[in-house]
């Protein structure tokens, strides 16, 4: 780390998107002695609460990033959906990170899926889709159930439909928008987990503990650290997301969304496909790289020394990276839409730690808040926060 | 809890003082959903990176308070040397918490010593001092050696002078600037110690563990969780606390610190004074109240799931209060003065947690960050961060 110009205390840190993401990396920063401005085109962007300054404008706006970009040491971003020309625009002026090839490779499932090809990385099988025309022989290739999804601008399950049958291949084409997409087979798989790691400047790398999640809707409900799988797959996991890093010379946190299909002995995928490139060998397949710190590693704040946002902050400035040990184990809710209505009851719940986001409007599905509980010793501590079962 | 109203997330909270108390208080605000708005007299006060409003005016600007008061839900304070009057306009608009009575006996050593009194608590024997003449006779009667303090606007050690020796008293005097002022005898005490406590606008009460502090030359230097001393102390330290609290009708955080004078074996002050309310008796006698979140608190930062400065946001803002237990033992050492400059070296160590204040400028004897190292188990772990022993 020695050899890199670290960026001192002080400097101003740039971040597009003013989301919660930004907003709790905004307040990592500052935890660190950072400035930072924020970039979005919402006024009422619940970043802009806890930033030093703050530029309201459109993505498109290049005069706006301009300014926004002048000043800056480093500049990141808090999701993967801005545009790539408002990167390149600032990229012009200030060092991006991480680079603009993770977000290229993120923000189109075309290019995420070749990416994993060339790298060897098992991930679910899937027919590009350009018109409705190419529809049913995809489907008739890849079988039911698959999902459809759109190469571009999918989050929350936006933008994905499910296919059951042939019939439903039409309406499954208008549900997406009629736009590029992919159609992928459905994975039978035994649990969802994520891996959320660090790469710095200087090549480090360290990683959280695997985490297992639960989605409702599409959405992510819970997750839960450490994920209920063999040791081993824990180091699965890290080499595929290093080898990832490395790929894309990574700085910052990155989340990995993996399938663990199980043990040997489920009989999910057996025989099912005859593809060389089958992941029936694999206990994880890659399903969505995240080129940003993720709502899986929120639990990070309350059971580690340096959460998943402070290391990203940390990475992007040159800086060492912090530990990634967890000091407990924990459960991680989401709040969606009108739960957060439930505040006072969460606040009175002295196992939880309760982060709402500042949002000034609930909507359903939009994510307001969550909480983390951290679990003692005992196994019959890991009632998720909420009362309901994991699974 | 339920009956009284809780403040809803998006409440705009006031914090009087913009340094890192005020800078920590906002965070944990946003944290819990509220935006703040931070009035200081400092262009570059700390806080306002980390705020949704700022105001930079003068504490005598009357305007300026009515303006700062607006549209606030409640106001809160980060120093106990606002002056008062400044408290007393925006009460006009608005509820400040904790009320102005804390401020009004933790501003006035003398007020502070009555206060004690009345309860009962003891406290180190003084004789007030309204001018020069005052201090001979008080010096022979209270013996040496003895600490002349001036009665308002001390902290970090200002506005204090030790005395030794008869010959020393025209010197000290002149070097607290010849104000108003106690004279105080020297504690012979085994260690210094302060607790942090919560109190609820419904009564409710939580503290955290018994906190040792080191200072070097009057600021605190180091403070370590828990206290090396018998768990009967720390119990005796809540009794007090809380009888402190209740006669105040606080509503927040407050910090006590105290003066541990060992086990009953140590000859310190036996038969030394023979005053009625001499403490000879107690182990623990009260050094000073602060009516805020403090110093010595800061581990809770990273070792508890809750920490000083939300369950301060909470108390005041009408939530209950947060869990107050640590999941790990902790050692804070504070960043004072050019030791900041030693962030690199700080950040790569991955056993400490790095906070840094965003002050522009490092002057000798200012807080500029600090850094926590969660203990492990095993006892020879606990070596103060930087190195240094801890006595």
């Amino acid at each position: 780390m020695a050899a890199l110009n670290a960026l001192p205390p002080g400097s101003l840190i740039g971040i597009l998107g003013g989301g919660q993401l930004g907003r709790m990396m905004a307040m990592a920063a500052a935890r660190l002695g950072f400035r930072t401005r924020i970039y979005c085109d919402r006024f009422d962007a619940p970043s802009f609460d806890v930033a030093s300054e703050h530029i309201e404008a459109r993505f498109d706006d290049e005069a706006a990033l301009e300014r926004f970009a002048k000043g800056l040491a480093v500049v990141t971003y808090e999701f993967e959906n801005i545009p790539l020309g408002a990167l390149e625009a600032v990229a012009r002026h200030v060092p991006v990170r991480p680079g603009l090839k993770a977000l290229a490779v993120a923000q189109d499932r075309l290019a995420e899926k070749r990416f994993l090809e060339e790298l060897a990385i098992p991930a679910a099988r899937y027919i590009p889709i350009d018109r409705a025309a190419d529809l049913e022989t995809a489907a008739t290739s890849l079988g039911f159930p698959a999902y459809l999804k759109a190469r571009r601008f999918g989050y929350d399950g936006k933008g994905q439909a499910r296919l059951d049958s042939k019939g439903a291949l039409a309406a499954a084409w208008n549900e997406i928008g009629a736009v590029p997409a992919i159609l992928e087979e459905a994975i039978d798989f035994a649990c969802e987990v994520s891996l959320i790691a660090c790469r710095g400047r200087d090549g480090a790398f360290a990683a959280y503990d695997l985490v297992e999640n639960h989605h409702e809707k599409q959405i992510l409900r819970q997750s839960r650290v450490p994920a209920r799988v063999p040791p081993e797959v824990g180091d699965a996991a890290h080499a595929i997301v290093e080898k990832i890093m490395v790929a894309l010379d990574y700085v910052g946190t990155i989340a990995v969304e993996f399938f663990y299909l199980g043990a040997g002995d489920r009989p999910a995928l057996a025989g099912r496909q005859g593809d060389a490139r089958s992941h029936a060998r694999a206990p994880l397949i890659v399903n969505e790289i995240a080129p940003r710190v993720h709502n899986s590693g929120h639990w990070t704040l309350d059971a580690c020394l340096v959460d998943q946002f402070e290391n990203h902050i940390r990475a992007i400035a040159g800086w060492p990276l912090g530990a990634t040990w967890r000091h407990s184990d924990a459960v991680m809710r989401n709040l969606i839409g009108d739960e957060v209505a439930g505040w006072r009851d969460l606040a009175g719940d002295g196992a939880l730690a309760l982060h709402l986001y500042g949002k000034r409007e609930s909507r359903p599905g939009r994510k307001m808040g969550h909480v983390t509980r951290l679990l003692g010793g005992s196994s019959d501590s890991d009632a998720p926060p909420g009362g309901e079962a994991a699974d």
